[in-house]
């Protein structure tokens, strides 16, 4: 792209172009942040009052019966089962994103336990997004296991060896962008005697993910970020079939029971994965989820997944490419990986030196200017392995290249004209 | 109550007749299934209307901090915190019950491993609300305790002994409606030197609560009953301040960390109860849930819980009266306690012999009239210590003597005519 003029004939020639009409985008508003918080999709105002005020209103307690709430976790999962390679049946929705990890890693910690019980690492990156640490470390100090954190991905292959008991990754970084192979990684792990957790936060609605193709053991994923949910929309947790039945989950809440109708004093667990269901479901924040997915699988008749990711490459390289040819002279470096096969669906720019630090303040100029990205602080003590990163994710559903355009001349007019340096500091950052 | 004209005149006479215009009920039905499903409140639908396109729609990422999600769990917390006698920063909004109970009773083991190591039981009653028993029944596999559960209120003195670890109960049954006294049954824990654990998802918003008067340990409670926060709504925890610092709960995510976004490796819990939020919280659950609490808060200037309460006794004692006048010689009998310090804000019905199986038709029965009720199997093996119950929940706000005669008329009828007999069974069963 050399002018504006190309990114709008790109526009123009995308077959995926229609698929914007699906959201309420604030006008105006240049929006590269779907990898924290995905838009509005236009179905999901109305499908929620259709459930407070029809559902909830009128059928009250019936409606459990009438409109199904009780199988709303496998409805809504079987759907994001189409967009990560899983099975109907396979996959639910509950909870958050950091229950499910719970979940699922503690009753992989119990295969293990088990089957290998001399096993007692569970190997992460440093740089996963913390909730996953933090769980990972909770489950440790109970089970007697140790997390062993390693520093990029040149690490891992090491880190695969008689000690491992569970590799636990997210397939896509959500500072860097960088994507692990997963099929590969499972197959390292797997040839080492280790189980693995993937999270899929930054790539169900992102990239294509083949959970079964790629043999994996567990995963979990976030519904606000690709999926479009909502703001804490639930998440949603998958486990293998061959492991789905072996073990409790620890959560053991009554919607898992296999009977919960019954009422019985004794837990006994629902075949499959319907266990990793905990309490009661939000309703209205499922229902809203659904909503978020169905502007996903709107793109199946055009190819679906791989066509979002053929256009999501497109975007990240354009943008990646224009930032570095219009902004490094100013500054600018990409973090990102250039190799389409290991970026997901975001690039991260960086400062140079003598503006290293600058990165806070360009980032709220451009979202003066209407372009939201955001900010990732690195490691002051190591800033040229981990610099501060400015963070610009490209949902292919709803973004084009003319905003990949209009944002890098953005970028550019913000660095060229010093405006960073009088750019108001909020001090609140916002959520991955 | 001898007649409906006495039923009318009371209501013409209730201070808190006009709470009731808060709600939208459906048209002709009687509903007395508050204590599983509060109704929906008139403002939910416009406000989760404007979370939707304004705060998530219009602001997108902005929003955490322009609308403040960020301490929704806080602010939605401390209005609950006015009804059950705690105190502003106490008590937060989070998952479900379920995953709160895990939380809390968690917390209570680790204390109670560290100071008084030799102390391994965990006592709660057999009729317990099941969730409960099953997350017990996990935490005891996990950490070695054991689950002891008792057949009544009257084994209760006996198992405060040297081996108790945690008291758990459900301070409303929510099968019976039989109260504990939560200050004496917590006195009596403390002085056997153990603590308490206290589930009040069916006293929130029915029956008084003071926690800190009672000198509690841990409670938890549910958003979707008396609280009117609509189907599945975010739970609420609650731990004494002389606890919540004490330990890591262990579903430590990243929304209950010191500083979420300075995304360290690290897991560092946030100073008080703000430790028991994990992932990100629905905010559109969050929002809806505030509605229902407002139409708590909005009895307080005339008289609050205590008013509220006052009028639940009333009705709840109108209603097993006239049950037990008109219906006796048909078969029916009261369960609930009528001493009014033991029962909370339902009234259980049951069927003698040889009617005993009937109740689950007679239920079927009045919900097609219009009566909603719902039916809790008893155990077949011993029919008169846990009958085939018809439990009926007498929401204050929204219910008025006129419907507690006219759901007695229903159930004459339903009864005098058989026409139970004839009722469709719907082999699902409503959600408590």
């Amino acid at each position: 792209m050399k002018t504006r003029d190309d990114a709008l004939a790109r526009d123009a020639a995308d077959p995926l172009r229609g698929l914007k009409a699906q959201f309420d985008l604030p006008p105006g508003m240049i929006y590269l942040d779907g990898n924290s918080l995905g838009v509005l999709p236009k179905t999901t105002a109305a499908r929620v009052q259709e459930v407070i005020t029809q559902e909830w209103g009128r059928d009250l307690i019936k409606a459990w019966n009438t409109a199904d709430w009780m199988h709303l976790p496998e409805r809504v999962g079987d759907k994001i089962a189409r967009l990560v390679g899983a099975a109907p049946g396979e996959l639910v929705v509950a909870d958050s994103t950091s229950l499910n990890l719970y979940k699922v890693l503690a009753a992989a910690l119990e295969i293990v336990k088990t089957d290998a019980p001399q096993r007692r690492l569970i190997v992460s990156e440093r740089s996963n997004f913390p909730t996953d640490l933090y769980i990972a470390e909770s489950l440790c100090r109970q089970h007697g296991f140790t997390l062993k954190l390693v520093d990029g991905v040149d690490e891992i292959p090491a880190a695969l060896n008689a000690e491992l008991a569970v590799l636990m990754l997210t397939e896509v970084n959500y500072r860097s962008g960088y994507k692990h192979d997963m099929k590969a990684l499972t197959a390292a792990a797997h040839a080492a005697g280790a189980l693995t957790v993937w999270d899929l936060a930054h790539s169900a609605g992102a990239v294509p993910v083949d959970l079964k193709g790629a043999n994996a053991d567990f995963a979990i994923g976030c519904g606000y970020k690709y999926l479009n949910g909502g703001p804490g929309a639930p998440a949603f947790v998958w486990v293998h079939p061959r492991h789905a039945d072996r073990f409790w989950q620890p959560l053991s809440g009554w919607m898992g029971h296999a009977a919960p109708f019954q009422f019985t004093p004794d837990y006994r667990p629902a075949p499959g994965v319907r266990r990793y269901v905990c309490g009661t479901p939000s309703v209205i924040a499922t229902s809203a989820l659904e909503c978020g997915v169905d502007t996903v699988l709107a793109a199946e008749p055009l190819g679906g997944m791989v066509a979002l990711r053929e256009k999501s490459l497109a975007l990240t390289e354009a943008f990646a490419a224009l930032a570095e040819a219009r902004c490094a002279e100013l500054g600018i470096y990409v973090v990102s990986p250039r190799e389409p096969a290991q970026r997901g669906s975001q690039v991260c720019l960086a400062l140079k030196a003598p503006l290293q630090e600058a990165g806070y303040a360009v980032v709220q100029a451009l979202i003066a200017r209407g372009v939201i990205g955001d900010y990732r602080a690195g490691d002051p003590a190591r800033l040229d392995a981990m610099p501060h990163i400015l963070r610009f994710g490209f949902t292919p559903l709803y973004i084009g290249f003319t905003e990949v355009w209009d944002a890098v001349e953005h970028l550019h007019q913000v660095l060229a004209s010093g405006e960073w340096r009088e750019a108001r500091f909020n001090q609140k950052a916002a959520v991955t």
